[in-house]
């Protein structure tokens, strides 16, 4: 789209088609223009929606596609404009790498919602190579400094790449419903949002419980800072919390039971969706009439706001609980993510990806 | 309960059994203790929630029952203790005659969320009597002064009936979620409670968007004071609305799409049920996610805010569209509502129970 781009040639990691698996790929990064920032990417955590992208299950996915934004790094090269970053920093990368930064949402730093689309990080039409962005499984990437992170010195670095997502999914809903001291807070579903949740929301100086179906996931939850563990398929433990939380933070990607949430709120209170179940969801009116209750959702946050969190990540010392791969696990990863067999992010080591050939 | 009352027998308006129609009861009614005020009732609103009662159809029905909860009337009788009112005054009684005043619910004024629950005008335990309370399909009612609202004298009285729970009901959540001036917001479902809504929103001095599936209410929503009219069974219509509304307050008590809704809705919009669609409703996550929208209810409201919606109501001229009918027309009008067929509210005359022996 931009003739003047020049181009280097890179190594990736990512899937030419939904029935591939994941290999080793060139892809082409743009030379950095005057405002961007390239990061050599050391660590890039795996999300869910990487793989609903590689395996094309939201149906608008681009090949080939490189997955990944979570992404850290180091700064190897800046455009003659860049004023925040010089080579050698700590730089991150999350879920969006350009805006219009024209629309409301963009004046209000809500770029996730920006009106005409935020650039993601992957498979997003490419403002300046054309074709599809190409996300963080990969050597190298190049962004506007406007939307690169600065990394916190004191964080250990593999474990802080699933902040750019996981950590900004749950804060900027913790944030966004004022949750703090005082106020009662209900996390639903320990996994990579979920056990982030916990940890933000106890940093936040909020009381919280945590709802899980796996007794064996009772003790953990208490470790990573659970008040309290509620088993949600005995009616009986559930029928105490009823009408005693201020807000939920409901990280669950599969079909459940709405209303026995929704009723578990106080007067006013809100259950934010952040895991995003595919087939719809069922409200009883009563649920939410009884009590001035909200089902709601959100979604990632504003570049502003993920900086924000990763500097209140550095302040309370929180990092996410990770397993660390290397590139020629990352297939395996995506099977053992089916089946929630980790705890509680896979990151990937990407010097693994610089040792192929 | 309490011995010490002493009883009035009244005549009212009332069904024995679900599968009885209403007729001449006789029942009793306390006499004044200290501060409780005596109104002789000259008007009375039918509600949805009358007939669903009368029916049984929430399964909570104690028989006989006497439905009404949007009364006006004038005082005969105060107690000793009596403040506010006095004999000769108009007053109106709405969904509640009391609740337990300690909560921290009816502490902030939202007396509809009582922790342990209000006392409802109808088909609630009675406190001075035992057995159930009955409603405002009667000669009179007595009521704790401090349940009792004061009806501006400029306003048609029979007309000011609807205002006790149709006004509440659409006021209390276009107040909470912020309606007015620079404000979009959607009206879905023209009734009882949708054509209070679009006169109170537009009042309120939001730009309205009326939504209807019937094209032949489309011109009467404008006389209403909607500024825009979209005929929600055409696609096309719906579609020129995506992402523009702040708020919608949707009144339909069916079964309907909320996704269609909810995705007319900007960021951080909210739509708020007030009808009470008795199937469960299917939302889909993203339609709540990708704009951090929320999908939300409400419920009539407290005390102090039902004498401010009459505050304004009196300052716009605001009252509801009626059909005036005697008792005589009460069943056959509970025909016609469950048809729709009213525009938009039926206010019982009372003098005519009166007039029966």
């Amino acid at each position: 789209m931009n003739g003047n781009s020049t181009v280097n040639n890179i190594k990736a990691f990512g899937a030419a088609a939904a029935t591939d698996s994941l290999k080793v790929l060139n892809i082409q990064r743009r030379t950095v223009t005057a405002h961007d920032v390239e990061i050599e990417i050391l660590f890039c955590g795996i999300c869910h929606s990487d793989l609903h992208s590689a395996k094309n299950e939201w149906h608008n996915t681009i090949y080939p596609i490189v997955p990944g934004h979570e992404v850290v790094g180091r700064v190897t090269n800046v455009g003659a404009h860049v004023t925040r970053f010089k080579v050698g920093d700590l730089a991150a990368v999350g879920c969006m790498v350009d805006s219009c930064r024209e629309c409301e949402y963009c004046k209000e730093g809500l770029e996730q919602f920006c009106e005409p689309g935020s650039t993601l990080t992957f498979n997003s039409p490419d403002k300046h190579l054309g074709g599809q962005t190409f996300g963080g499984y990969a050597e190298s990437v190049v962004v506007d400094e406007n939307y690169v992170l600065r990394v916190p010195e004191n964080l250990d670095l593999a474990a802080t790449a699933p902040l750019l997502c996981a950590g900004i999914t749950t804060y900027s809903p913790l944030k966004h419903w004022n949750v703090g001291p005082g106020k009662k807070v209900g996390i639903v579903g320990i996994g990579g949002l979920g056990h982030m949740g916990i940890k933000i929301a106890k940093a936040m100086g909020a009381h919280v419980v945590v709802f899980t179906t796996s007794l064996s996931k009772q003790e953990d939850a208490k470790r990573l800072g659970a008040d309290e563990v509620v088993l949600s398929t005995d009616p009986e433990q559930m029928a105490k919390y009823g009408k005693s939380l201020h807000f939920i933070l409901d990280c669950v990607s599969a079909q459940h039971d709405m209303d026995a949430y929704l009723n578990l709120l106080k007067v006013d209170g809100a259950l934010a969706l952040v895991g995003a179940p595919m087939e719809p969801l069922p409200v009883t009116s009563f649920s939410l009439i009884l009590g001035r209750r909200s089902f709601a959702g959100s979604m990632i946050g504003g570049i502003a706001e993920t900086q924000e969190m990763l500097d209140f990540c550095s302040a309370h010392n929180i990092v996410s609980d990770i397993e660390l791969i290397g590139v020629d696990e990352v297939n395996d990863a995506y099977e053992r993510l089916l089946k929630g067999e980790v705890k509680y992010r896979f990151v990937i080591d990407m010097a693994s990806l610089k040792a192929k050939n």
